[in-house]
């Protein structure tokens, strides 16, 4: 089976791709073989990402260009940037990293599914979160420049990172700093959905005129070759002097200073080295135009360019998912399709993703009310301040942004939303690990970066049929509201056909006790249930459950009178411990006289790697439900001795 | 006397300003008595502002453009935006906010120095820190167009919005979002230092050649009035068509889709009303550009516009700064010049700054090594991610960026920096109050929000001698580190003539004692000790105190020898006491067996408003020297009590 699209031409019948232990044997390879290590390493990635998912169009887009870039530049003393490293797989392949470690991609012990500079010598700097490359690179080059050494600096950037603010504050600053700059605008026309906004609008007009750029740089012949050209010419030149240049920088990019050069096709292997080892050589900062194909060399790809972004397993004939099919929805479809039921029954309700319809489940809202929805792209402080904009104005706007890249918007959350004490509900996905993706994606700080905010409400449901009473509640609810919530899977509760409006700051007793009481947020409550009973049987006392829904405000009143009744309290979030919700128990714990100690279960004080899943990295971590287990008793035990027969 | 440069012309006798208690007596008033208000308003200005301090040269600046704004629409209906709000006292004299409110302004009980909500309906949205306008205002603006009212959206951004990456992203999606919506591009070339970046310098050549916007828009004319025009204009014209309009699309905005109309002279009051008139009636997005003149009216004020842009009391005719002399230097002087000196000695530290270099310090820097120093503009984001690429090349950079500031570069901290452990200090002035400014500028969420990220060092030094010996520490030490200190003068202690490296994460003793101990942070430490004395001196038992220096990693062996033995802990912090400073030594207590009570005295959970002064602001929050004192002998006594003489 071969599911590329291109057919091999006169191919060895040895494959290249296992003798390329380094960027080394690349060099050393003939220009005429080039072609078909590149169907290797397409076959390759569709092989690898259609059993262990991974981001398979981006990936595929830039094999031709990856192989220029290790051919014309020579790593680690040439440094690359990827840009949030979705493309980072062939480079993996090119620097030592294939074989089995590539083949247990994104699973633990294998490759990561993002570039670090922990894991080889050859990335230069770490992403995961997209805009971050030429911010990073421009710091690397003024370094350079600065020690006096003359090593190349090459920004690898998708078109969306240029939605990115932090892309673009680099861009101001490029001239300013440095003489000597690489960057390579890989041209997909999409980010993870497709691109929005004036810039991506802007690039696509330039890659379909590619006569554009050549006009633009020809101006002079374009004048000699009129009627009356001569003078014409030399009228031009004076007045272009006069007007300094305007005229001739009506590049994007050159009013920032910068060389443009494109639009280049980014599968003609040749004409990418002959430009490469232009920018190379050139002595003013660069950018370079390239245009890729996102999925190039996989049908199905290049169909469903969003659905192959990151994709689960699948089967690459068909391009169909491979996963198996039933089982509870995802939290994110049930978050979609209820605030595209909020919406329709009430206008003031849009939803704002930046560039994450899919992953977030806004998609439902798009199709339902497409009105009422905004994708804003990769650009998550504008997205929150519109959102604070839309609600001055009496709408109701729902910012759909996983836990950790509303990192980003951190200081619009602070200074725009809660000073100003506006509704806007933030539903954040990805709230806990994310595991196969690692550290650059768990969203394990956020109550602790939330909850030290004033005017805020931080909760997390226990199930999907909570998560869509605590987005009612945040819709009705008069300032900002936070709702936390997994990747993935929900727990397969029966949903209620109308949503109910919980009190904010009470939580929910699952299951009464007087001995240990657990207060558990999130989809710790169902754990906790199930190790209450089991401690419960074990030593034969009592052991009470309590779902705190809210992290801030906390349920004072009922954790005051656990804690003077229990003689053991402990909490369970998929959070850090650090400054997390387990804290904020103790600091009302503080008040109260004689309370008793609490146990707090969370994420250690460490970034958290990738690996196979999220059971695999718990127990890691000690936070296995045996772990846990234990480590109650063990609590217990030092409590009041008495009699155990488990293996704590 | 009358400080201001253009002389008086037929003014009326009696004084228009305080006959303005809304618009609409402005829009009553003829066109002729414009010039005189102006006047009268910059005069008002001046006066306040030589006494209270405050946005000087801003606000001068924008006399006759608000003017203008309020002639030409109707606020509360129409709504301006004003990004970061330095611009924002005209407005307010024009909206019923002038007489004894202005005059107290930045005080207790007078106006606010920045805009809010809160203030007044004609405040559509607040604003302190940079960049925000645009984006605050596209959403209002899209909210309007879904409820089919037809209000207008003016938001007004200085150039130096335009390094901020939020304006940037906001740019992108203008087109995208809305049909409608005015932006003035408010042009001094400053934003409290001189502007830097391709932006600015497109800008001034903007302004500089006016001609340009002109010809750029009359392009055919140019055509046809050269030597065979006629036939040059029809080649043109099937070129331009070709092209897809590239070429007319020359300006920067208009590739964003924006009109743009300008430069206007921002001080000629009929050309100002006549463009916001075209502007208010233009059926797309439009971009105003008018140049304004900074510190306009006041000699002083151009001679320096860095000073005068927030300037502390001064004297109008001099521009001589009021404050009384002498005294202990400003904790930014003594770190510009520590760094300095670090710099000079070791070519791999270098400084950076988001458009801040006198109000950091940095100042000193750039004077003594110039090409270790970076001045990025308004944007923390590329800053800090700039810094970790210079990191990761040998360098050893340091970020001096406010408190609250910093919290635009939160994902930059954790996802760039932290994650890959980058050695780069941080050092955050601002860190606690900042009175006068209130709550968009107070640094009081920085412990809360940083250290729940791991491997990052978090400290805080009790005088400006241990500020050097931190700076001294960071920079030796190999990892993130940050440094906060508050505004201002420092505690005037003798500076050794040698910095000392500080054990990480180890506490210094101040006091020994038993009874009572207080860990202290930072300036809380000289507190600490005076309050130590009086209650021991009181109650007779013995009170310790600690400067616990790092919050993270706080000193956990020490604590937990002082939990053994102390019957009250107390911490005191300048932060907020949610998840800050106390909330990790109860982390630490937690573990520790029938430790003590703990007493955390900090900042409660509400944001803090502007006020006269950090003590009038303390007082108000419970957190005087004496309600303190009063706090913890009332837990004092509640444990064990020993009969008190004082009024707790």
């Amino acid at each position: 089976m071969n599911p590329t699209a291109d057919p091999p031409a006169q191919f060895s019948p040895s494959p290249i791709l296992p003798t390329i232990a380094g960027p080394a044997d690349l060099k050393a390879l003939p220009a005429t073989a080039l072609p078909q290590l590149a169907q290797e390493i397409r076959d390759q990635i569709i092989q690898v990402t259609s059993i262990q998912g991974g981001h398979v169009g981006p990936n595929l887009g830039v094999v031709e260009l990856t192989l220029a870039l290790h051919r014309v530049f020579e790593t680690p003393r040439d440094q690359f940037v990827f840009d949030v490293a979705h493309q980072g797989y062939v480079h993996k392949l090119l620097t030592g990293r294939g074989g089995g470690f590539f083949e247990n991609l994104r699973h633990s012990g294998g490759a990561s599914g993002f570039l670090y500079r922990a894991e080889s010598e050859h990335d230069a700097f770490g992403a995961g979160h997209a805009g971050t490359a030429l911010s990073a690179a421009l710091g690397m080059a003024t370094a350079r420049d600065l020690k006096g050494t003359d090593e190349h600096v090459v920004a690898v950037c998708g078109d969306a990172a240029f939605t990115c603010g932090v892309t673009l504050e680099a861009l101001n600053n490029v001239v300013a700093s440095t003489k000597r700059l690489i960057v390579i605008l890989n041209d997909n026309e999409w980010s993870i959905a497709k691109n929005v906004g004036a810039i991506a609008h802007y690039l696509n007009r330039l890659s379909t005129h590619p006569t554009y750029n050549k006009i633009h740089h020809d101006l002079e012949r374009f004048f000699t070759s009129l009627p009356g050209g001569h003078e014409m010419h030399r009228v031009y030149m004076k007045w272009k002097r006069e007007t300094k240049d305007f005229f001739m920088e009506s590049s994007l990019f050159e009013k920032f200073g910068l060389r443009y050069v494109g639009p280049v096709d980014g599968h003609d292997q040749e004409e990418l080295i002959k430009n490469l080892e232009f920018a190379r050589d050139c002595d003013q900062p660069i950018l370079l135009h390239v245009i890729t194909k996102k999925g190039k060399g996989l049908e199905a790809a290049i169909r469903s360019p969003e659905k192959f972004h990151g994709a689960s397993p699948y089967d690459p004939a068909t391009g169909e998912s491979t996963r198996p099919k039933g089982g509870p929805p995802n939290y994110q479809d049930v978050f979609g399709k209820a605030l595209t039921r909020f919406a329709q029954a009430d206008p003031r309700v849009v939803g704002i993703t930046g560039a994450m319809p899919s992953g977030t489940g806004l998609t439902h809202l798009a199709k339902g009310c497409p009105r009422q929805f905004f994708d804003v792209g990769i650009a998550e402080e504008h997205a929150v301040l519109f959102a604070a904009g839309l609600a001055t104005k009496g709408l109701r706007p729902v910012c759909a942004i996983y836990s950790t890249f509303l990192q980003r918007a951190y200081d619009q959350i602070i200074h725009d939303v809660a000073l100003q004490k506006l509704p806007v509900t933030f539903c954040m996905d990805r709230a806990g690990l994310s595991a196969n993706d690692g550290p650059t994606h768990h969203g394990l700080f956020d109550i602790a970066y939330l909850r030290c905010v004033p005017n805020v409400t931080v909760m997390q449901p226990k199930d999907e049929d909570e998560l869509v009473d605590m987005l009612h509640t945040s819709l009705e609810h008069d300032g900002p509201a936070f709702i936390r919530y997994p990747r993935g899977a929900s727990e397969g509760v029966e949903m209620k056909s109308k949503p109910s409006a919980l009190p904010i700051g009470q939580a929910e007793v699952v299951r009464a006790g007087t001995n240990i009481i657990i207060w558990a947020l999130g989809p710790m409550v169902g754990l906790a249930a199930k190790l209450a009973q089991d401690i419960e049987h074990e030593l034969g006392i009592s052991v009470g459950v309590m779902n705190a829904r809210f992290a801030k405000p906390i349920d004072a009143a009922l954790l005051k009178q656990h804690a003077a009744k229990a003689s053991l309290l402990v909490t369970m979030e998929d959070h850090v411990v650090t400054g997390g919700f387990g804290s904020s128990v103790l600091e009302i714990l503080e008040g109260v006289e004689d309370s008793p100690p609490l146990e707090r279960i969370g994420w250690p004080d460490s970034f958290v790697e990738h690996g196979s899943s999220n059971d695999i990295l718990r127990e890691a971590h000690g936070l296995s439900p045996e772990q846990i287990r234990c480590r109650i008793l063990k609590r217990w035990q030092h409590l009041a001795p008495i009699p155990v027969e488990a293996d704590a």
